[in-house]
């Protein structure tokens, strides 16, 4: 028997930011099982023996449970709430394998973040997890400001929890909320999920004056291409809230800590900002992957996905000035020259 | 006799961002006479002998006629633009002086920031400038993402151009649009201005967790406090459209480069962050302030307006919690707590 606010909650998928959300659960009390996908079986390993996490590069709570994938059956007995942190090449996957034990009694809450197409039409995956389930079970999103490193490390954060089902989110948020994890609740699953992944893209693009930068001989400081890049980050608010409203969203959630937070956070602490720096020096789209020594580089499939999207979402090219200019650099291989005279239309 | 597209511009105030805006009128082709203010003489003494602004580090384009205060009635004859660049403190006597030289046909383009009270009651410094004159003007105003470093070393930028009256707006960012400058138009100057003068407190208060992790031992890189400081950047951009709500202004100005580009580029390159870390690393006040030695700082002047001034909003601390922690530690001493459980409700 566990305590009255204590649950059994069982994450699938045991990355980076699904390995840090087990954190603030078991600083609650929560009983934590975190199960690894095929792709964690040297995390899980890992967390089995030392109970350190190689990614975050930290210890993880001894009370967080590590299980491989083959030992699902095991961790999710019992379950009370579910969470996935799989990539999102493996919602579908992750859909079998969580249908037997869904309960509308238990909350889902997802860390995957990405928007897919589908006969081009853009796809939330909340949406598409809920598919494998014989009812809808409504998945909860997690969107913000959220690096996985510092959450492990127990640094003050605030996050968006949406979904589409306000009760379970309300739940949902009261489960997870820690002394220094915030989670706040919103009804804008299209906006939070939209906002999650599109900032990649953008993040990259803000990124790009800091290499344009160093690419004509100057140094890290205060007087640098902040003007260039401050403007950039405006623009993408801009456009992200046109997306947004297309996509039937809250433009109001892109001026929260989805969109204007997220995309902050992205820009001054993630991968994301390196891979853009390099386009801004000048490298080869090609060469610049290389350099990112096989880290997943989200920016550049949601920009493959938006520019095959952008057609059904009724948005011209002309609207969104930046995002065409982010995948002619990163899909087409295209100098960075970035359009701000036709910005703020 | 000037080309057709050729006007005779006169800056009054020689500061920073005064004499920037002198080097996009310059390129541009526009005859510039860039007056000093009393505080500027050694400024103005500088450029007359080497061309050289020695706040700003750089040369000037030698197409922009330095002029003490003393030669003010030479520099404005016949003058077909007006700007002013003075400090806050010298808006008043900025609009004495040049009372007697202001017709309809010439526009009036102000770079001073800030926010004044006045019986409790905000006012905008174009509102106040204005006063001067015989009949309504209509000053615009400068807002968004534009350190005056930059801009004086040609660095692309965006900033959004707000005032009363559309049609000098509009006709005013004709004059000022440069290549590497991009002016665009608002009508919204009470968002714009407000914007202005709020970034600076709030860049100082998403910079505390900058300081916080110092203090805790920690090195800058990718997993430092970055959650928290965009947790509190979103936070920033809610209270901001309170106030911009409160005042009469449009939200939506604060999603763009007034609110979120110029707090972007003042949390990077601004001496307000370095104010707002020492205060994080648990500095007293007055030792923070010594630390600057002499740097103004706008963050103090606007958390006074501004505690002075929510009365008259009709906007309770409740709504605006950062802004009343910024008070208590920049004004009250208390120490840096950041109430993130009380963010975004």
């Amino acid at each position: 028997m566990l305590a009255r606010d204590m649950a059994r909650v069982t994450l699938l998928g045991a990355g980076m930011m699904g390995s840090a959300l087990a954190v603030p659960l078991a600083d609650r009390g929560h009983e934590v099982r975190l199960v690894g996908t095929h792709l964690d079986a040297e995390i899980i390993d890992s967390l089995k023996r030392t109970e350190t996490h190689p990614k975050l590069g930290c210890e993880l709570p001894r009370e967080i449970r590590p299980y491989f994938v083959e030992e699902l059956g095991e961790a999710i007995l019992g379950a009370e709430i579910l969470g996935v942190g799989v990539s999102s090449a493996g919602v579908r996957w992750a859909g079998e394998k969580l249908a037997p034990f869904v309960r509308p009694e238990v909350p889902i809450v997802m860390v995957t973040k990405g928007l897919e197409l589908e006969e081009g039409r853009l796809v939330l995956l909340t949406d598409l997890l809920d598919r494998s389930f014989a009812e809808p079970m409504h998945p909860a999103a997690i969107a913000g400001p959220c690096i996985a490193g510092e959450l492990a490390r127990r640094v003050e954060s605030c996050v968006l929890l949406a979904g589409r089902d306000r009760n379970k989110v309300e739940r949902l948020a009261g489960e997870l909320r820690a002394p220094y994890y915030h989670p706040f609740v919103s009804d804008d699953a299209i906006g939070a999920l939209a906002c999650a992944a599109l900032k990649n893209a953008y993040a990259m693009g803000i990124a790009f004056a800091l290499g344009l930068h160093e690419k004509r001989g100057g140094q890290p400081g205060s007087v640098a291409m902040h003007n260039t890049e401050s403007a950039v980050f405006a623009q993408a608010v801009l456009e992200m809230q046109r997306i947004v409203e297309a996509m039937g969203g809250d433009p109001l959630t892109v001026s929260g800590l989805a969109g204007v937070g997220d995309l902050d956070v992205t820009t001054n602490g993630g991968r994301t900002g390196r891979f853009g720096r390099w386009l801004g020096l000048g490298l080869p789209v090609a060469e610049a992957i290389e350099r990112m020594a096989g880290a997943t580089l989200e920016c550049l499939e949601i920009l493959e996905v938006m520019r095959r999207a952008l057609p059904g979402l009724g948005i011209g090219a002309a609207e969104l000035p930046l995002l065409s200019h982010l995948c002619e650099v990163a899909l087409d291989g295209a100098p960075v020259a970035l359009p701000l005279s036709r910005f703020f239309r």
